[in-house]
This record gives structure tokens, C-alpha cells and sequence, in this order.
């Protein structure tokens, strides 16, 4: 398999171990978690060590015209790290060093291999927060969280991984190794080309570090929660929390295929208590705290909780956001999911909501939904038999839908999971083809000879 | 002068009243705030009232080959705004309308030439808050302030005016109309395009309609108000606070040249009490509010305070916030104003007060201080004789060396007034050859026949 000269040339110029083109190993990296996005076996794997090794295998690639396609844990949920036929799959994930972690400036400076929990565990140690908290959090790598702008749980308070990147280093479609963005508070030098690289799935540049803004440890959360009859239900205390004016730190929706899934997998005892979970968190401090969580519970019965209460039992509470975040791999374990990542309007939730029931009743297909439903951030997992053709096919029109119907209640097609390759024809339908004419002039402009991860998000 | 093919098409297609070609009224669209910065007539003014008007606008102007010069209200303070000989200067300020205010989404759509106090006022309404504040807030327009990605006092805690972007509408270079971004909490479809056209300075496209985001409005703020001997000791109060970890919601300095200037023409009284006031808020709430105006108020005396005081008495405080956004104005009637607008991280912030200080007396030039301290943002200005041609070449020699300093303490030449013409070496210093080529690479790919305000920020 090195018999090609730029692998040759690759062998030569990096130390060893770097390169990888046993296809035993290589076959491990030729997708991320989208299992119905397509693929195929990548040339060679390589795992740059440091920012100039990057530098050297851009060049290598730029002189042969050998595509990369830039990895971090292979966690997305949309294709955007699926390898093409003899492609150069370059993971980051070697590439683990916090360089600093500066106090009173409020940033770290990480390479883009950190795993996100790592990250935030190193600043809880000096009292600092790193906020972005995709599911994936104990596994996939703030390289890989910046490439698609991941969201997560805290976002409805917090903000996305963009809110949090002040500066990237990175390697350019002409093999440049450069620096954008800053270190201070705030700056306007410029175009703001590390806000551009950020959720650009690794087509415009391979990061090599990255510079995040972090926030002050908080305060302990309030966790209330409502067990509710249906989702659409659990969607009317969603949007009464949003027309109260509540600002939570979390609220997310958990429905009984999820419950179900995690019981069957941890046996936790979830799914007998109720139908939907809608888990409310609140990280205001002090009284203001407790007037919110009473606020929250108060907008739960609103909405037709069956039962909704303030949890006094933190191991209880936690338990419950465990569930949340297990939710999809235990789902996994049924069959291959196709991952809907829709993003609403807040007062569109209910209606959201229900055309997802519709949507599954009218192909059925079985729908599961967690959600990170205080922004609207919708995540209907559809779940199909292994090898049921006739399924997939129901499954794969439901997904349309879906899609359709989110653009049509003024939402996005993707809130937080990214283009990737599964909403290519989603995000045409969202922005028509002049905002698609300036996306590929953007990608034409960073990437000038194609090679950073081609046809993924947009073709040139 | 309505004898050019274009503006007599323009005159044709417009609305009567739009275009101006009058000397007596071009010439007060020729420049902006930027006193210093090189401007020349524009061929014409034009004032369109709709995004339909601005896209024929750009389409004559595309077809004639006639560069565009976008205006908000012309308070820029880096000559962004200014004309060209031949140019066509289009002014949004006759686009005011307030589209909507959500309650709900926490949004508002506005047309550019909406007034940020305007905005405000009509949120606070509504009990919600906008809230990017630059002093120019009771003249300067949406439209400029996303333009140049405008900051100002609250900035230190709530962030800049990209932050509050949610989506735009805008005519690009190819003359079509379209919108970017959304109106949902969370979105990655596609490339960040309203983040890039945040701060692009009329340079990629004319902005027609802008989504922001709202917060709920906040609690009363306490106030802290500290007076020092000097800038450097209010400098070393600032790293105080940054070393505390405190977050407030203002950290404003005014030195006794802007003190002296606003008691001038304001008759305040304020010069009388110190040499430089050191002004802080927070706007916590309950306890927690107390407990940070307390920590603040020690932060204060252990950076050098003469006298440091909670403020009781809102009037007063309310006061001092005026004299902090009268400074400009009031040091403008001394001479030419030449404005700095260098960043540097929290922590260096004494050093550098002290470094322009040096600056000043190296090369004999009055240069007075306001700062967004908190965010390390710093505004010197320096003023000089009306017609002191001797005193202007010492003050460029100081305006060079401030920023070199800026840079050397790892700072940025522009907190948020932008390039425009006056930081345009600096940026060249700041970023370098390679991160220029990717600016250039962007306004071409954006801008393809190099129509929207040419030469601003980067030279194609």
C-alpha cells in the first residue's frame, strides 16, 4: 500500500509510527458515528504530532493533489469525517497537550486532540469552566467540537463552541501555517477568519491549536423534573418556559424509546416512571436561583406535567442528565440511526413535536427524541432493523420530512451536528442557491486546489 | 453633475429624492469621524429607503463599474466611511424601521439605519436589552455598528455586536439579494457568512436587515467609583479585578485631560476631584451584586486608589457614565483628534497605560486616556494644535509606536473601531503576509468586482 510516491514521501519526511496504511487500522477511520452516510476505505491514516508535521503533510498532499480529510474522534453525526477511496485520513487525536491554561485571562490554549472532558477538567482544577458540552463530551476532541461549532446541554445559557474560540492556528489550502484571531477580550483586525473556520467540518484548514475563552466555575445547579404523557406535551412546557422569560441552564427532553434504551443497557429503572422526561436546570446563584426552579416547575405543570417536582437529590438528578447523554449510544445498540439535528424557533417546539409523531406514524418508522429543547434543538433519532431494506427507505423519507417541516416553522436543518454529508440537500433547501454560490466561493477561496475534505458541506 | 450615464439611470430608477448630487450636501457624506483619515468628494449620496432600492443601487454600480461607499451614520473613528473621488456613497439612514421584537425568541429584525439608542429604547419596552453599547449609541445605527462589529461599556461582561448577530439580509457582490444566518437559537448550516460580514466594514456586501439577539433586561447595576494619581495605578486596580476574578458589568477609565475637557463644556465639576476616575459596575443581582461592588471597591484600594466609594446616589454615578461617553466629543473641540483603539490582554494593561505615557512625553504630544479597562480595550487620543503641522508628525510618530507596543504586549491594533484606513499598516503588522492573503482571498471571493468600498481594510 506505500508503493504510491507521496506516501513514500510521507514515510520519509515524518517520524516513525506516524503513518498508518495497514487496513486493518485504516478501516477503524473510515467514518465517524453517521452510520448511513457512505464511505470508503481511506489510502492511509497519518497522526501528525505538532502543528508543523500538519504543515509537512498539507504539502505533501498539496503536491500530489491527495485529498485530507481531517479527523478528531470520529464522534460526528453527520459524515463530515467520512473517508473518500484514496484519501489521507489526518487525525488529530495524538496531538493532546493544554499548553496553558492562563487565570486571569480567561483562555487555554489546547491542541486540537484535547478530549472535551479533559479540557473542562483541567480548568475545574483552577476554578475555571470550558461551557461547550456536546453528548460526546467524554470522548471527541475540541479540534473536532470547533470543525462543527458543537452545541450541547449548557448551550441555552451558554452559548456554542463559536462563543467560545478566540483563536485558531491552522494550516491553509496553500500549506501556510497561520495564526487569526487573538488573545485579548476583544478585536476587530480584520475579517474574522477563526470565526469562519469555526463549524467549517475541515474544509477550509487543518487546526492545529486552538485559543478558547473560558468562564468562572458556577454555581451548583437546581434540577427540576417533569414527567409528561407525550412530547408534545413536554413541548408546551418548553415553549411556556420561553414565554416566562426563563433563561435555563438546561432543558432537555427525553422520551420513552430513550428511557427504554438506557434501562434495557444500565438498567437504571427510568422507563416506568413515565413517558417523556423533560429535565429543567437552573445556575443562577443564590435566591434568584430558587425563585427560577420554582418558576420552571410552576411553567412544567403549565404545560401538562403529569407530575413535576424540584429534585433534592443531586445523585438523583444526575442520574437523570447520565440518561440524557447515554441516550444515543444505548439507542445504537437496536439498530443504525439516522441522527435528525433540526434547530426551531422555541414557540415552535410543540408543533415540531408533533409533526415528528406524525412523521413516524405516517412511515413507520420508529422515532425516538432527545432534545435540547430550550433552543429548539431537536433531535429525532430514527431507528430502523439491521438489513430491513423497505425500513431504511420509510426511514430515510421520514427524514425528509422532518426536514421540510423544520424549514417550514422558519428552523434550521441543522442546529449543532453539521452539513457533513447527510444534509447536503438540506442545506440547499435552507438557503438557496445564491447563499450556496457564496458558501463555494468561500470554500474556492480558502482551499484553492480542493484538497481539505472534499464534498463534504459544499462542492465546488 | 447628473451628466454621468449611471446616476442619470439612478435618478431614473429611484424613488425622486433618493440621489443627491449637490456639493453643498456630498460633502457632508465625505467622511467620517476620523479626522485624520484621507477622503475625497463622492460623485453622489444616495439614501435608499428599501432593500429593493439598495439592490438596483448595486446594480447600476456593478454594470458602470462605480465603487460603493455604505454609510451608517458616520461615526466611525477609522475612516471606513470615507468617499473616493467618483464614488458613490449609499447611507442606510433613511432605512430606520423596527421590523419586529419577539418577546419570545428574543429577537429583534431592524433595518440598518435604525439608531442603537432607538433599539434600546424600544426593547426596554418589551422589558428586553440590546445590548452592544459604543458611546456613539445615541447617534450611531445598527448598520454601522455590525459593520464595524462595534463593543463599548458593557462589553466586558455581555460581549461585542457579533455576538448579538443572529442573521442578515444583504446585497453581495454579484448584485443578488439574500439572507444569511437565522432566527433559532443554534445553526450550523453552512458557513459562518454573517459572522464574516460582521466587521467586514462595507467591504463584502451592503447590509439591508439585520436579526439580533436579546437578553432580558437586568438588574439595577452598583456602581464603584475610584480615584487615582495616576493611569498606570488605575491600570494596576484593573489586573486587580482580572486577578479577583471578578466579571463586572463596566471598567471604564477617564483620565483628567477628558475630565478637564468635559468640565469645559459640560461645567460638571468633575476635574476637581482626581486625576483619573476609574469607574466600575456590576449589575449582579441580589447579594451576589453586593458582594462583587464590594470585592471591586478592595480591588480599587489595592491598585492605589486616593479615595474609592460604592456610589449611593445614582445621579452621580449616571454622571460619570456621561463624562465617559462625552469625552470624545468634548476632546474634539481641542484640535484633531487622533484615535487609538489598541487591546491588550487584562493583565498587561498597567504596563501599557505606562508605555503611553512614555509615548506622550517621547515625543512631546497631549494624549489623553479613556479605556474600556476590563476588556483591556484602550482609547488614547491624541489631540494636537489645529494646523500644528510639526505637532501632527510628532503625534503619527506616537500613533505608530502605541501600536507597536500593543502588538509587542500581545495585543491588537483594533478593539472595535476597525481598520479602515487608519489601522490598515497595523493590521498589515498585526496579522502578516499569510493571514492578509486569506483577507484577500475572502473580499475577492465576496466582493469579485472589487465594488464595495475599496481599499478599506485590505487593498486587493
Amino acid at each position: 500500500m506505500r508503493d504510491e510516491a507521496w506516501l513514500r514521501e510521507l514515510d520519509r519526511l515524518l517520524p516513525p509510527g506516524r503513518l498508518v496504511t495497514d487496513p486493518g487500522v485504516t478501516e477503524s477511520y473510515a467514518h465517524d458515528d453517521a452510520e448511513w452516510a457512505p464511505y470508503e476505505l481511506p489510502a492511509a491514516v497519518v497522526r501528525p504530532r505538532s502543528a508543523e508535521e500538519v504543515q509537512q503533510i498539507v504539502g505533501v498532499c498539496l503536491r500530489a493533489g491527495v485529498p485530507i480529510v481531517p479527523r478528531g474522534a470520529g464522534t460526528g453525526l453527520s459524515g463530515g469525517a467520512n473517508a473518500t477511496a484514496g484519501a489521507l485520513v489526518l487525525s488529530t487525536e495524538a496531538m493532546t497537550a493544554i499548553k496553558e491554561i492562563d487565570w486571569r485571562e480567561r483562555l487555554a490554549v489546547v491542541e486540537p486532540g484535547v478530549v472535551n472532558d479533559h479540557l473542562r477538567a483541567a480548568c475545574a482544577e483552577q476554578g475555571l469552566w470550558y461551557p461547550p458540552d456536546p453528548a460526546s463530551a467524554p470522548w471527541s476532541t475540541i479540534g473536532g467540537n470547533v470543525a462543527t461549532n458543537a452545541g450541547g446541554v449548557c448551550c441555552v445559557k451558554y452559548g456554542v463552541t463559536r462563543d467560545y474560540v478566540l483563536g485558531l492556528q491552522f494550516v491553509t489550502g496553500t500549506g501556510e501555517l497561520v495564526r487569526v484571531g487573538r488573545r485579548t477580550a476583544k478585536g476587530v483586525a480584520g475579517y474574522d477568519l477563526a470565526g469562519l473556520l469555526v463549524g467549517s467540518e475541515g474544509t477550509l484548514g487543518v487546526i492545529t491549536e486552538i485559543t478558547v475563552r473560558l468562564r468562572p466555575s458556577r454555581e451548583p445547579e437546581h434540577t427540576v423534573a417533569g414527567y409528561f404523557g407525550s412530547v408534545v406535551d413536554a413541548g408546551h412546557a418548553v415553549a411556556a418556559v420561553a414565554e416566562a422569560g426563563l433563561v435555563p441552564s438546561a432543558l432537555e427532553i427525553i422520551d420513552r424509546h430513550c428511557l427504554a434504551a438506557v434501562d434495557e443497557w444500565k438498567h437504571m429503572g427510568l422507563s416506568t416512571e413515565a413517558d417523556v422526561v423533560l429535565l429543567g436546570r437552573t445556575d443562577s446563584a443564590g435566591p434568584a436561583g430558587e425563585a427560577e426552579a420554582d418558576a420552571m416547575l410552576a411553567c412544567f405543570e403549565k404545560g401538562g406535567a403529569g407530575y413535576a417536582v424540584r429534585s433534592t437529590d443531586q445523585q438523583e438528578a444526575d442520574a437523570l442528565f447520565a440518561a440524557r447523554r447515554l441516550a444515543y449510544p444505548a439507542l445504537e445498540r437496536l439498530g443504525p440511526v439516522l441522527t435528525e439535528d433540526v434547530c426551531v424557533p422555541k414557540g415552535a417546539v410543540p408543533e415540531m413535536l408533533g409533526r415528528i409523531e406524525a412523521t413516524a406514524r405516517r412511515h413507520d418508522t420508529l422515532i425516538a427524541n432527545i432534545a435540547h429543547a430550550g433552543d429548539g434543538n431537536l433531535h429525532p433519532l430514527l431507528i430502523t432493523p439491521l438489513g430491513d431494506e423497505s425500513a431504511k427507505r420509510r426511514a430515510q423519507a421520514a427524514f425528509d420530512d422532518i426536514i421540510a417541516d423544520a424549514l417550514d416553522l422558519g428552523g434550521t436543518v441543522t442546529g449543532e451536528h453539521g452539513v457533513g454529508l447527510l444534509k447536503r440537500g438540506g442545506l440547499g433547501a435552507e438557503v438557496g442557491p445564491g447563499v450556496l454560490a457564496l458558501n463555494r466561493a468561500v470554500k474556492a477561496a480558502l482551499d484553492p486546489h480542493g484538497i481539505f475534505n472534499p464534498g463534504k458541506v459544499v462542492a465546488l
